[in-house]
């Protein structure tokens, strides 16, 4: 096991219910500012439910932060959160709306440009406004983590901070507040946190088999859970097992103590950027295809992921690392998520300019081993553009 | 699953030789006293790496805190806090250590008795000492939440209390320092936290699928580590393993949203207040009966436990049950320890006088669905004499 530290101090309030405690967790003085997305949370009683239990402490709301959330958006709620003498944000949405947030609250006590919030990667940071969320779509594990990926839209820049300060107080996760989620959104969700479970675990072994246990755990859940939960979206015990297996895929605890690869999310990034895919689509592009080629590195975990997650006990171990890549392909597959480029009409043609977007952001040495050259990254594209 | 909340945040930094952040981990202002058990924290090194971190903040230490730690001792220490102007504490030990620091910390700022903080299991507390831990003993799990269970020497009364103001502000876990643990400390952390695991996951199915995956994990990793660690306790991979299992057993993870028994604890508290067994001895004695007796009302538990935890797919449901309690006692037997009350020579005779404190601390409806009577922990307790 390597050397780690692990700290987490959100709180988290689960279950059906749950948001009549905002009343408690958010102070009774406090001047809340709710920010929102699209009109899902409106539409679907949410939003009604939030303004309830905060009662006078409801000063305004701020909505419109899309998916990728923009810079450029998230300045205008800093305008609001001036204007207004707001002291507290409550964040009701999904990652988008919580990594807006984190921004936001970080932003409002910047003395430089803001953006250099993303150009330090939060190591700047050192006061953010205190913030809570109330979590609709289960996928990012933003809720429980301190961490934002920003874009910006003028460069379509996509990057990322972090900070000990943006840590929400508390994440309200009330499963019945994802019931209404179309399919693709709950598929993002299965396959964002299959994706950020698999970057932490399926690197070279370390001891750390608790991390591992962990780790296979939550896959073997999205597993049993993902297709049925698109069928059934109101289904309260898959929903709250995909509410909590999303927020512990990426709230530090299996990623203590073990290497990261994270090549798949850095490639996924600049196809979002780009495409305007998904980012959970660019991930099930990337992640089999990623696997494949680097399996000489993977192997041993490889080996492990077949054998305890898929059950594949049968063949050369050539043949159980096939197998476990063509089982996560198709898992994403019977989700109703295509696998390849082109299926999204990226075609070779526009390899070039992914490429391009990456050597930008200085991504020539990704991986657990930082060595994803830029050179890998491109055979991984065109390796991804459609089924041979 | 059921509702729940969750807050954690203490800090752990694990790691051979993470004891040198203490530098960072406390304030530089502040005034330590070090809280420490016997002499072992002395001989091996572990209080020297503590002292010489800490430098000038160092004050005083106070050694002498006793396996269940004793109300009469923890008070001399509180006045020494006092006649000290100490304001940080830091304990370095196991769970014995850690859990009267607790108290201290609370008792410090008591305006009433503090043998009150017991009494209202700690409700009262609004205010305690900030704290961190060096923990040399993995097993109870101390080091990450916020709970103690504290005796009185004078009337061998055990009794618990928590409150939001007593987790650790850090801990440090470095599995070196429990390279000296003699094989029977070792033993001990490693059922306890088995207990722990089980206290927490063999009850009835509520659709917790992630609990459960994190439980067996937790469960598949003891029993993978636990015999060859007694062999070789100086093997840094096992011993990293035990510390973040023991740790993650306790720490309120596990035990969200899902019900929890913990009779067999309640039992076993009993034992070694009137007869000085070790904690997990008392453990590996009641556990196996416990869930022998009480087989019915979790089946279906029992069950996946005996599936997923000891891979017995083999037989009746009856004899697949049989199988599991089986493995469970001899994996206590291969560690070095005792299951049957007759190995500590205590015989039937003994069993009225547990009875008895048992119905004094009012502990007549106990287990996930209170139906553990006086009379049932009676039969437990019969049960547990000898083997048959």
């Amino acid at each position: 096991m390597l050397n780690f530290d692990f700290y987490n101090p959100t709180h988290i309030a689960f279950g059906e219910g749950k948001i009549a405690d905002l009343d408690t967790l958010v102070p009774k003085s406090a001047r809340v500012l709710i920010l929102l997305g699209g009109g899902s949370a409106k539409q679907n009683g949410t939003l009604e439910q939030v303004m309830q239990a905060l009662g006078d402490r409801y000063i305004k709301e701020f909505s419109g932060i899309e998916p990728n959330p923009t810079y450029e958006t998230l300045m205008q709620a800093v305008k609001e959160v001036n204007a207004h003498d707001i002291d507290f944000l409550v964040a009701v949405g999904g990652g988008s709306v919580i990594d807006g947030t984190k921004f936001i609250a970080a932003a409002v006590y910047s003395k430089t440009d803001p953006w250099d919030i993303l150009l330090t990667t939060g190591s700047d940071v050192t006061k953010a406004m205190p913030f809570g969320t109330v979590l609709t779509l289960p996928a990012t594990g933003s809720e429980m983590n301190n961490g934002a990926v920003i874009t910006r839209q003028e460069t379509q820049d996509k990057l990322y901070f972090r900070s000990k300060t943006t840590f929400p107080q508390f994440s309200i996760l009330d499963p019945t507040r994802s019931y209404t989620l179309p399919p693709r959104q709950l598929a993002n969700g299965v396959i964002d946190a299959f994706t950020h479970t698999v970057e932490q675990y399926l690197t070279y072994p370390v001891g750390a088999l608790v991390q591992d246990r962990f780790a296979e755990g939550l896959l073997q859940t999205l597993i049993e859970i993902g297709p049925a939960l698109i069928e059934k979206p109101d289904d309260y015990e898959l929903q709250s097992n995909l509410m909590w297996t999303a927020t512990l895929a990426l709230n530090g605890l299996i990623g203590a103590g073990v290497p990261q690869d994270w090549a798949t999310h850095m490639i996924g990034h600049e196809i979002t950027a780009l495409h305007g895919l998904d980012h959970a689509q660019t991930l099930a592009i990337i992640l089999p295809t990623m696997l494949d080629l680097r399996r000489d590195e993977k192997k041993s975990k490889l080996l492990q992921y077949a054998e305890r997650v898929w059950h594949i006990h049968e063949g050369t171990e050539s043949e159980r690392i096939d197998k476990s890549i063509a089982e996560t392909r198709s898992f994403f597959e019977k989700l109703g998520v295509k696998t390849y480029l082109s299926d999204y009409n990226i075609t070779a043609s526009n390899i070039d300019d992914i490429v391009v977007r990456l050597q930008s952001h200085g991504m020539n040495s990704l991986g657990e081993h930082n060595n994803v050259t830029i050179k890998i990254s491109r055979k991984v594209l065109l390796k991804s553009l459609f089924k041979r």
